[in-house]
């Protein structure tokens, strides 16, 4: 089937509105959210509903057309940027089909924008927790298929773990149809999870069965002064093994990290009276109704045993606002002080401070005057360890270090045992840098993955794994003998040399 | 490679004492909890850590012969029993390896006891929240193959939902290293959803990273007495609405569960004065001391409002034991009243009241006098929806109907959107019925998930899914020679059409 034909087929069943081809309208769909990858499409489709996407996957794979998904476009590792195939669009499955209240689910399809999901929980009583910073256009299937994160993972998990059933439309257009509201399955192996992370890769999720809580009855927030991150684990750990999973939030900055936000946010506040090494932003829930009073108590006592030097509890919700909107400020302000570097990491909580020390010093080492702006969700061990470049150098220069700066931050990253890619997903950013750290055998299990769903690596090719590299036997002692135990090696003759 | 010369080879490097072939050593490995079942196997062998476990299932492999895993054997479904090739113990795999009060990890060997687990985090001032009947002789390993539930689900999820990493052996003897104790982690597919809850077909679990959570400063437990299953589902939404995952436990026995109880138990006593249809065992957790004010207070609230007929508070944690003890002893005293025909089912808690109605006034329409005995986790929707023979009748006889009891029961919940295998697992006993029930696609996904991790069906065959079917062409309507690119897929002209 020509290309012609492939989009003619696609528009005779979406409608030729739903099919777009003229360069002005695809364009907003080859972009991606920093600028840094620019994609290229055959046409964007816009199904209205599962069926429809159905059948565009199944025309694709019949004319060996890549397909990628996009919702939200939001990604921040090129994971949604095409390559040359066809854009499917879910932003059309925009319905919140079901919502039980006894079940404490509600059934979404992807299309929905994460901050109606929370709403349409809200105006029945519950509380959706998934909650970053782009919910006002993010989409739930973009959020499950790259698991998110955000502020919420440590009393609620991650997207995956609020994930009970889905629907997805496989590389073949066929649709599984998952979407169970079930509390214990263990009828046969569990497909959902596949799915949930895969970005795209394994299939396109149409549809979701998700967890819904009971709202806390009262929150309270908090902001600590600390001499340093060691202070704040030691915080951590008093806060939490006190409160458990009712500590909601507990957010990192460094002195740098809030300088620059008085420096560029309107209207911020300094929120402590003194100057720290550190801070954290802290969140307690409680089912009772004096969560304030619970967590001055708790101040005190952080004060008093771990020596925290300062912390104030936000007054009202307003207060507890403005504290909130000086973290979530971090990534935008950060654009007003030149390039910025990124890292997307996680270790065990227990070696975060252990992390932050050595990365900090390692990349100050590495170039005079760079400014470590490691912020993030401490309590997950997750920190955005962003680098702000040296005062008055040259932007792209300083984006050139890209590299040099990804070895030395995931180099101690591997050294503890943590990830790479903790909540935003591999994409094409961390591809290669993945293929550089995960282990061999993962990885071919991955491939392995890979080829059992997606034979034809029709399913936004590139992304997460490169491209049609195949696995090796799973039984070693077999030709090619020398395998042995080598495991994750791609096949000889395939065309990459990845993985060694 | 002879069978004889695979066994010297594995005695050679395990030790001739862990090596067992004589038929009195290896006859405990053969049979299974329930008498269901009874296998063979070639030989039993012992490693002693991972790196045995890798070497045996290797030389297994080389040799074509298949392995079964076992643990405590104490597995409900048949899912370890061996077929004829090597049954791999992992009983001296006992060790926990660490545990980290910051990181709330646990890491154990797969051949830990469940109690042991629990007691090193006890020890240390944490919860392992994972409970069930055979805690005592269970290993996690098992625990985690099966994705085991229990009766502290409700707050804290199944063994799923409590594991951060893995350590695996694969078909091939390799080992898959993912003991990560990270909180957030999209780096790559997520490999050990795949292998929780797949029963030893998909590789076997050495080791693992387990969540453990801060203790409950009290816990109270309460005998509710209820006019009927909705009226149990209304105090259960009641509860759940008003003090969410610290509802630890919600119990449900229906009338005559509690009279075979009272009349075989040795010294268990009545817990309330009156008579009722139904009853619910309730847990409140509470990170406060006053669990007990607490509950009592929902206690009212229930009668008054929900329309629950009685409710007594236990007053000391030896009450709250015993009542406990009525509930946990149900699986033993049916026995006294004669054969049992078991479900483990699950529907969504919406939908557990209509279930319990319809399947039991089915069952009691299909043979007259049986009396049912369903009971279970009422809170996660399943109900170990048991079947007793009428009195007098011949035991045999009753279990003959067993195929025709699952028809009605598992369509039943089949029309509910529910799971015919909640938390025991398929394993033998559920297998033939999951082929009837599973969605075609999702089976052929699962099939696709066994070729590409187990492609000459050596790891526990003929459990969960039927031996060596092979998936179909994820292209259909095309002919087999363009499987370009097919990668995991096994190669045309394999011997089943499944899965169309």
């Amino acid at each position: 089937m020509s290309n012609k034909s492939l989009i003619d087929t696609l528009a005779a069943r979406l409608g030729a509105a739903h099919v777009l081809t003229a360069p002005d309208d695809v364009a907003p769909h080859l972009a991606e959210t920093r600028g840094l990858y620019r994609g290229e499409a055959l046409a964007v489709v816009r199904p209205r509903d599962t069926a429809e996407v159905a059948f565009a996957v199944r025309e694709c794979a019949r004319a060996r057309v890549p397909v990628v998904a996009q919702g939200g476009n939001t990604g921040l590792v090129g994971g949604g940027v095409p390559a040359g195939g066809v854009v499917i669009s879910l932003s059309r499955l925009d319905r919140v089909r079901t919502l039980d209240v006894l079940d404490a689910t509600i059934t979404v399809e992807a299309g929905c924008v994460l901050a109606r999901v929370q709403q349409a929980a809200d105006e029945a009583g519950l509380l959706f927790p998934l909650s970053l910073a782009s919910e006002g256009s993010c989409r739930i299937g973009g959020n499950l298929a790259t698991n998110a994160g955000g502020t919420a993972v440590l009393a609620y998990g991650n997207a995956r773990e609020l994930t009970l059933g889905l629907e997805v439309v496989l590389a073949d257009g066929r649709v599984w149809n998952g979407l169970r509201a079930l509390r214990k399955d263990n009828a046969g192996y569990d497909l959902k999870h596949l799915f949930v992370g895969s970005e795209g890769t394994l299939g396109i999720i149409t549809a979701a069965v998700l967890k819904l809580f009971p709202k806390p009855a009262s929150r309270a927030t908090a902001f600590l002064g600390l001499a340093s991150a060691r202070a704040a684990l030691a915080a951590f750990g008093h806060l939490r093994g006190r409160v458990g999973p009712r500590l909601t939030a507990f957010e990192y900055l460094p002195r740098f990290a809030l300088e620059i936000v008085l420096r560029h946010l309107p209207g911020a506040v300094r929120p402590l009276a003194g100057d720290h090494a550190a801070y954290a932003l802290v969140e307690l829930s409680s089912p009772a109704p004096d969560a304030g009073a619970e967590l001055e108590g708790l101040l005190a006592g952080l004060i008093e045993a771990e020596g925290a030097e300062d912390a104030v509890l936000a007054q009202s919700d307003a207060q507890g606002r403005a504290l909130w909107r000086l973290r979530e400020s971090l990534s935008e302000v950060q654009g007003h002080e030149g390039g910025s570097i990124k890292h997307d990491v996680a270790v065990p909580v227990s070696r975060v401070a252990e992390f932050l020390e050595r990365a900090t010093a390692a990349c100050e080492a590495a170039m005079q005057g760079v400014r470590v702006c490691a912020f993030g969700h401490f309590g997950d061990g997750n920190i955005h360890f962003n680098l702000t470049q040296p005062p008055g150098m040259d932007r792209m220069a300083f984006l050139a270090a890209w590299p040099r700066f990804n070895r030395i931050v995931h180099d101690i990253v591997h050294e503890l045992d943590g990830s790479i890619a903790a909540e935003h997903g591999v994409g094409l950013i961390k591809r290669d840098e993945l293929l550089r750290y995960k282990d061999p055998v993962a990885l071919d299990l991955m491939h392995r993955l890979k080829a059992a769903l997606d034979p034809h690596g029709l399913l936004n090719p590139g992304k997460v794994l490169p491209d049609r590299v195949l696995p090796g036997d799973l039984l070693p002692g077999e030709a090619p003998p020398e395998r042995e135990g080598s495991g994750g090696a791609p096949a000889a003759g395939s065309r990459s040399g990845a993985a060694a």
